[in-house]
């Protein structure tokens, strides 16, 4: 079963490398870009016997390594 | 305009990062993972006329700073 984890920043949390990706685009002549904030995605292949196990033991890996759940959000898909 | 750009490495190229990320899982108690892959995801806004014209900049952002062509793969995504 293939799964994709994406970890975000939880609005209100600075995120200073979003800041610079912003005023490099600027200065590479990339205008139009308002903001930018960055995240992390990781594609995950596990075994799994169904959609509701591969969903809780996707939860257990980013509650305990993959997301800080003080500053940043996290959501699974499930990709097939 | 809210777009998504995720950047991932193509197949075949090493990531040692997700290895980590996986043996990682494994002593925390966390079973099942076969293989985990880490990308980046930019949330942007931008201000662009229509559809087409944010692509074609989220296109040029995308090749010029955010993915390194040689190893890695972008998918751009309009979100709203």
């Amino acid at each position: 079963m293939k799964a994709r984890i994406l970890v975000t920043l939880k609005s209100g949390v600075l995120d200073p490398q979003g800041k610079a990706i912003e005023s490099a685009l600027k200065s590479l002549g990339v205008n139009g870009i308002a903001s930018v904030r960055q995240g992390k995605v990781f594609d995950i292949e596990l075994d799994a016997a169904d959609k509701t196990k591969a969903e809780a033991k996707l939860k257990e890996a980013a509650e305990t390594l993959l997301a800080n759940m003080v500053i940043e959000n996290y959501r699974v898909d499930i990709l097939s």
